[in-house]
């Protein structure tokens, strides 16, 4: 259920300048469909329903099975009222006019109504039922093959990559609750068994905080499978634990965090080369933000200075610049070095590589570039994250080919010695500023010192 | 990622008993399609992914996008194994050779394999894509108006309404942590400003036994919105919490329990006059469960106790059976004492009210009978909740026509009296047993000062 509470005045002027800017770009009617919720085992129990971002960030709330059309900087809101018997079972909801008045529609209309839209851009929402209602309605195919899809997509990208003020204070609220999971999951840690337990301890503080996950966490002893949505693992206590957890406002703002400690409390000395390793690159890629740097060029400080600890500890031979010319880096942190971060926690990949890429640009084939998700100079009010890392993938580290390629540049038994670490990853969130950046997660340690210290009071707050 | 620890040749022989007595009751074969997980706002980013209930009984584990056919107690499994660079991130997960061998299956074909069956009864699954794939493949109309598929639905009522050894140890598993979630829900309340800090400490816990939610959790000190699924007021301490919240297996097995507890740990003589009314029918349906009892008669002994209570409490007028038979208590308890409980918390609610209903029975158009779920004769082997309520309902309780027509039975005077009650509910789940039942979630208290002790006690465990 939605809540209008606080939404007053002030949110529904954003709003208003939201698409008075969009008109800016576009000058035919654009349609934004929420979409719904699907049913869980029977049409009664449902998902979660997640409204499509667009229609969020002009809309400025979850509403469900709604539609919006701005066209000139007006909005018109099309949703059902609930049926009267409704209110037995959901009690008092917000009406059709209710919910028109806080996002400021200058009307609104049954969605029955909508049928007689036929002629505006759109973006093809993730519900595959609100997906086909969008096809038959503007009888046509929807999505970027479409040049007025692609234009509004464009413009979308150009509006949502720099946050206003009422995206921030959502970001905000996202970034410090998911602190406090983070905060949660490290103090859970002595007296937890599995992976779950700790999960359980992290969201748990999310949904107190009347939040949702952004994404399926990430809560293991076995960083090294990048994307482990498993939890059963038992925690030993020569364990690193890698939480990848963000919470996301109700209204769909998210934050995304990576810490990485010991189940023991202590980091072992090989753990500890390894996690300042990632650590320098972490740092030394948020004191280079400011407006105008390439992200790309974050990427590759991001490499070389992994390349150049791992030859610190005798792990890689050669030349730092020379290593990741070669792609060296790329077997010990194959991904990119983060994202654009908004009310998706890719934002805006529905969009394919539009908003993550510069017009011209496009992914490299290269081993350590293809994974990057952002390719652009960065501008102030875009929020990035910062996350590089370090893992032993036995996809990788076993295949022949790439044994092969890297064998004199690879010391196999100096890296047997790191055994106990199978993954560390360092994450925040980076706001671009006018004067250089803001780490919105910055109150969450990234020192070993800190965390061990938070590791070890296990008591709450 | 599905695991398949544990799942040793019991399991296997178990499924195929389940399969050898489905092909006692339908003669053709039957495919089952486990569904597929949606995204949430682009398409890496999933929702979380529920195999459908059919597919779930005879496959045990939650495998995504599989289907299985089974043909005269024959089990084929079609699945496409993971792309090899899936490793990377997903590391290394069970192969469709490895399932096949979990679950007992004659042979193992990739998903496209599945074209070459046309004739097979199945039933409709919730994931619209799915769906679609069903109709395409069996080139036909799916659902009950298909007489194979009416069949199939028969007889899967049939089998799933009385659970075996397997779904017992489960439902066991699922009841337990949700016992384990309400007593954290309790102590939590202590401390706790909103409801969503008392559902973040239960659902921590469901999280924590790495097991999910079977239903969005219900934690509400408006207990009398009855799908109250926001979790947003303050807690007043006059309050009453109102807690339904149930978990499941990984395997999909739901328990599903309510309490109702003082937010300040101590019922006010009002709140206690009213929860022992609730707590009397509780007890009293619970009391008559044994095979052949009429789920039917239960409802309406919940209903005369209710009338009963209120009576003496001076709320009502009259005489409860006399009560009853106008539905004087439906102003007050308006939905049905209960339903079904398996692989879904209302069980094969997906198939109407086939499961709910015996042959030639059908819903009442009575306001005190007509949300009842279940009107069957018990049988050994159902599980069953008892969840008697008793609510303030605005929608209710200021309709004009409901006022005129229980004008002479209801004492508002009264009744305005008992405004620190919107609404309690008490809910088990029962297991009906041979010689009579036996309560799975009985280890959670449903006595006021056991509940007033768990509340005032808020340390952990």
């Amino acid at each position: 259920m939605i809540g209008l509470t606080g939404k007053g005045d002030r949110f529904a002027a954003s709003l208003k300048q939201r698409r008075i800017e969009l008109a800016r770009l576009i000058e035919y009617p654009v349609v934004l469909w929420s979409g719904n919720a699907n049913g869980r085992n029977f049409p009664a129990n449902k998902l979660p329903f997640r409204a499509s971002s667009h229609f969020l960030y002009f809309a400025g709330m979850p509403v469900i099975n709604a539609a919006i059309r701005l066209d000139a900087g007006k909005l018109e809101l099309f949703m059902d009222d609930p049926p009267p018997e409704a209110t037995l079972w959901h009690g008092t909801t917000p009406s059709r006019e209710e919910i028109g008045k806080a996002v400021g529609a200058e009307a609104t209309y049954p969605l029955a109504e909508l049928a007689r839209t036929t002629e505006a851009a759109t973006v093809a929402v993730q519900d595959l039922a609100t997906y086909q209602r969008q096809r038959e309605i503007l009888n046509r195919t929807v999505g970027l093959s479409d040049e007025r899809d692609l234009q509004l997509a464009k413009a979308l990208v150009q509006l949502r990559s720099r946050h206003d003020e009422l995206a921030l204070a959502e970001l905000r609220q996202s970034a410090a609750v998911s602190v406090k999971a983070h905060r949660a999951g490290m103090r859970a840690t002595k007296g937890s068994h599995t992976e779950a337990e700790i999960r359980g301890a992290m969201e748990g503080v999310i949904i107190a905080h009347n939040m949702q996950c952004a994404y399926n966490s990430i809560v293991t002893v076995h960083g090294e499978v990048l994307h482990n949505e498993s939890y059963s693992n038992q925690l030993q206590p020569q364990d690193l634990l890698l939480a990848d957890v963000g919470a996301e406002t109700q209204n769909g703002w998210a934050a995304d965090i990576t810490r990485t400690w010991a189940v023991s409390g202590k980091f072992s000395s090989t753990q500890r080369d390894l996690y300042e390793v990632v650590l320098a690159a972490h740092d030394r890629c948020i004191a280079e933000i400011h407006p105008g740097v390439e992200y790309r060029y974050l990427h590759l400080l991001a490499a070389e200075t992994i390349a150049e600890g791992l030859v610190e500890l005798g792990i890689l031979q050669g030349k730092p610049q020379d290593l990741v010319a070669m792609d060296a880096h790329a077997l010990f942190f194959p991904h990119g070095v983060g994202h654009l971060l908004g009310l998706d926690v890719h934002d805006m990949e529905d969009l394919g590589d539009l908003a993550g890429y510069e017009a011209d640009r496009s992914r490299s084939d290269r081993f350590g570039l293809g994974y990057l998700r952002l390719d652009r100079p960065l501008q102030s009010g875009m929020l990035v994250t910062i996350e590089p890392g370090f893992y032993q993938v036995p996809a990788i580290l076993n295949d022949l080919d790439f044994r092969s390629k890297y064998r004199d540049v690879v010391n196999w038994e100096r890296l047997a010695q790191f055994a106990d670490v199978r993954g560390i990853r360092i994450e925040d969130d980076v706001l671009v500023t006018d004067t250089g950046a803001e780490v919105l997660t910055a109150e969450l340690p990234t020192e070993i010192a800190e965390i061990e210290e938070l590791v070890a009071n296990n008591l709450s707050s």
